[in-house]
């Protein structure tokens, strides 16, 4: 049942891992939310990561229907997958780029062709802010960067940014759903935004938008940003010059609904169920866990090492599961996304002897720029690590290699879905350690 | 029974601060432990900012039995306390001084002219070793301190460090409790050293040093650090020009015991109990919790929402207890220790409705180099922070300002103890949020 070599928790954890990314692949998470097949087409539409997979598997659902189907959605370079009759473009990820725009424009235009008798269904997934790319009239594509990253330089949260951003679009805040009336809307959502607020992912194209014209100016000047052109902008939509964002309660979005239909939870919730089977209890600690990925790692390791001596706050054999995005501050010049040095943390903050096994990774399938979506801990490693060059490989953000060498990186490829970091413990009792096995 | 104004949980967090800080006081911690009457005196040698509390605790007992009993301490600069036949010396921390060698050549000296029919009790807490400084034959006070900085500029660790300084000295690494002989001696120690290892404590006075003189040259080779007349100095031990440090089972240290007698857990272990009196069931979390503050502070919130929203992983009401020592980066120039950063943290994940009371305090009663012990997060204080100030209040290192304005800082004075921090979070169920007081 298991490789040869490979330990019986290594294995259950890695198929932890696979059990959370099959529970929010495009194909299982969006079939059960589609919309009856309309008397007329189905509009798809869509932007992210996963938008072409998204959209594959709605072509599939309705081509078993014989439902009319057309569409267009822009993913990443490089994340294109074959569809049949939906389009799907490729433009710039994270920065936006005029492919983006055009992209969008398209989007857009198919959206407003909608009659009353077709379905609109929007796929959104991580990268969509980006790729949904429609600066509003008067505002280039340059001065809404500009405006990002002097917000961003200033401190301003991602709030903040989304203000000013939903107030320079043409698709974002609701307006994407506003144009597709008289057409019923459904929007079904991939959410990789740590707390799932649907405002904020791919900045919250189909749902309303509490905030004004006002709110963004007042943001541009608690940042002290001055960038005149976008400023005129802003005032001209303050003064009514321009229309708002649709307000909750708006008539033009009654038609529209919008779907969380995989989240960093779902993913949690099928790893435990997994867990639970293979023996271990299941904790879930948080769904929301963000910070400095080395000390995430560290206090997971100090919560674990308690299990183990005490038996508190749980008793072993038990799971601790938790989600969320950690961030990495780069000082170094070595290979490793934040997965790899939470897990480094984490191996650093335990001892030689602990009773552990671990698996952090992201459920994209990408740690960082790396090929590996993660990394193990096992009792082998946390023997055998050199704990100087460990932590020297951690000052200089080279996580990668330590794990690489020891044989312990969880490799998948790209997975086409992406509900963020999924960190996952297994604590056995302090005097039922297994044998050597990694 | 509560302060008038104050809601009754803000008044269990208190009075479970209080109780925790009661259970590590040095009367309470050291008397179960103390020997029984030699023939003898008793000797009492000691160093830390708990020094001077600890030998009036000691007098107090043999007065009692009618001890003949002398003694000298060492402590910080202003943290004397009145004693009878027990000298209390001051030095400076945590940068030692000459008055700092000069104190330890008389606390060697006491110790050294320890009897068999005598017991040396030596009384060991936070600071102790800054405090306990006796440079080893050939090495100035300057050569120690620059070789440490050079350490820590090299990203050594504490482990590292202590490596070295063992080394360098003829106090550290039971050095002292080698003296005793052919006395014997207890060591009594209140750690404020994260997992309480009693080879970093004071750096290990009284107990055996498993390193060696080659061991600390390694170190030195391994981050690049050059001193010669310290080198000179392990190079000569190496060769066996030198004493080495005791080494475990050295039979000069077969008349010796260590006992901690107060730990971060000991704390916990009382605030807790504290609580579930109050009807809030405690789960602690970890005792060695580290890291950046306000990324701690956001975890912590992270999964106390997790409880009122879900019920996982514990059932709400419960109360949330965790241990340890953050780091604060500071890169502002506000006012504000570690507890108040980790509390605006925590405040900061949360939302306004958040049924939630925190205390997070540092067991000396001061905050980094604030009066106070440290600070409460309520929910009146969530609903009525204003974020966008209070993120720029975190990010000027000023969390100090923010609780004193709401009036939410905890303010106990010094507390003559250390243990380090306590976190303590109350969480209520959703639907049972009490009202408006905080």
């Amino acid at each position: 049942m298991y490789r040869e070599g490979v330990s019986e928790p290594r294995a259950l954890l890695e198929g932890a891992f696979r059990a959370a990314v099959a529970a929010v692949d495009p194909d299982v998470a969006i079939r059960p939310h589609l919309p009856d097949p309309p008397s007329g087409r189905i509009v798809i539409v869509g932007a992210g990561k996963a938008a072409a997979s998204m959209a594959a598997a709605c072509e599939a659902h309705y081509a078993e229907l014989g439902t009319a189907l057309t569409g267009v959605v822009v993913t990443r370079y490089g994340h294109g997958a074959p569809t049949k009759s939906v389009r799907v473009l490729e433009a710039s990820h994270p920065v936006p780029d005029a492919a983006g725009v055009a992209a969008t424009d398209e989007i857009l235009g198919a959206v407003a062709a909608a009659g009353r008798d077709d379905h609109v269904v929007v796929l959104l997934s991580g990268g969509g802010s980006a790729l949904l790319c429609a600066p509003a009239e008067g505002v280039t594509l340059e001065a809404k960067r500009s405006v990002t990253d002097a917000l961003l330089r200033s401190g301003a949260t991602i709030d903040d940014m989304n203000v000013v951003r939903r107030h320079l679009s043409r698709s974002k805040g609701g307006r994407l759903a506003r144009l597709a009336a008289p057409a019923p809307l459904t929007a079904l959502v991939i959410s990789d935004v740590v707390g799932d607020d649907l405002a904020t992912i791919a900045s919250g194209p189909t749902v309303p938008d509490p905030t004004t014209f006002a709110d963004a100016l007042d943001v541009l000047d608690a940042y002290g940003i001055a960038d005149e052109a976008v400023r005129r902008v802003l005032r001209d939509g303050a003064d009514g010059g321009r229309e708002e964002t649709p307000k909750p309660g708006d008539p033009l979005l009654e038609h529209c609904r919008t779907i969380l239909v995989a989240t960093n939870e779902t993913a949690l919730a099928a790893a435990a169920e997994h867990l639970r089977r293979g023996g271990y209890v299941p904790h879930t600690l948080s769904a929301t866990i963000v910070g400095e990925a080395r000390d995430v790692g560290a206090l997971l390791g100090s919560v674990s090492e308690r299990v183990w001596r005490l038996g508190e706050p749980f008793s072993a054999p038990c799971a601790l599961l938790s989600g969320g995005e950690t961030t990495v501050q780069v000082r170094g010049s070595g290979r490793g996304g934040r997965n790899g040095e939470a897990a480094l943390g984490f191996a650093l903050s335990l001892p030689a002897e602990a009773p552990v096994w671990a698996l952090f990774a992201d459920t994209d399938g990408i740690d960082g720029t790396e090929e590996n979506a993660g990394a193990f801990v096992t009792p082998m490693l946390l023997r055998t690590l050199d704990r100087r060059s460990a932590r020297a490989a951690l000052r200089a953000n080279d996580a990668y290699g330590v794990f690489a060498d020891a044989g312990h990186l969880l490799l998948t490829g790209p997975t086409r879905t992406n509900v963020n970091d999924l960190r996952i413990v297994l604590v056995s009792e302090g005097s039922r350690v297994r044998g050597g096995a990694a």
